[in-house]
């Protein structure tokens, strides 16, 4: 098996939400589009995101655990400047994310910001300027 | 802010263990690799895999929201042929995988099945005929 990620699925509570946050808020495009069932977005060359009625996937995945905390996952959007960070975190904070943590240095010797969306899936937004950086910009 | 994602985080409880699945059991390979601390592999053109130490994600993120069921996300990894679907599912299974779901035939046209790593994370392992998978193929 090559390592490769096609998709990345969230579940989503409220379809609808999710929409508005990272269509109508975000701007983003959607390549999918069925309102109460899935909407997808391509966020790389041959990278789509999911964002799947939770439903839905519990029916095919199984029974979603929750619980108090965060997801067990982030999703790192990188940059190329440490003020780029803070204008994405800007720009997520006025599409309505309802947690923005403000960036700060990291002892990786970077710099990055977290924020939620409806679901509470945190998103970093992270300047690297290592090497792992410069290979994930595009 | 444009969409992508440059980086998949999972919070993984046990690193030793998804370090023998994914890298001796899979035979990924590592462009980080820190003992006790975080494995990150290369699976995209410009995007990377990063299984980090839960304590150190919690420090971070937040606490971790656990419960019965599974993590409210799945990765896909699509491939060109529903023979590969099969092919790949064996290979996770001969790596450890702790759950392996036989592929079959979904309502969208296509043919997926799944396998958990270590700690429930499920991978979909998909052939889709349509449009969007034409767009995840490399």
């Amino acid at each position: 098996m090559e390592p490769r990620i096609s998709v990345v699925t969230l579940a989503v509570r409220d379809l609808a939400a999710s929409r508005r946050f990272y269509l109508d808020g975000l701007g983003w495009g959607a390549v999918v589009d069925v309102p109460g069932e899935v909407v997808m977005v391509q966020v790389g060359a041959h990278v789509v995101l999911s964002l799947w009625d939770e439903a839905a996937f519990a029916a095919e995945v199984g029974p979603v655990a929750r619980g108090d905390g965060v997801p067990p996952l982030t999703l790192a959007h990188n940059v190329a400047t440490p003020a780029e960070v803070d204008e994405v975190l800007e720009a997520a904070r006025a599409a309505g994310a309802p947690v923005v943590s403000a960036a700060r240095t990291r002892e990786w010797g970077g710099y990055s910001g977290y924020f939620a969306d409806p679901d509470g899936f945190r998103w970093e937004v992270a300047h690297n300027p290592g090497p792992v950086g410069r290979l994930l910009l595009p």
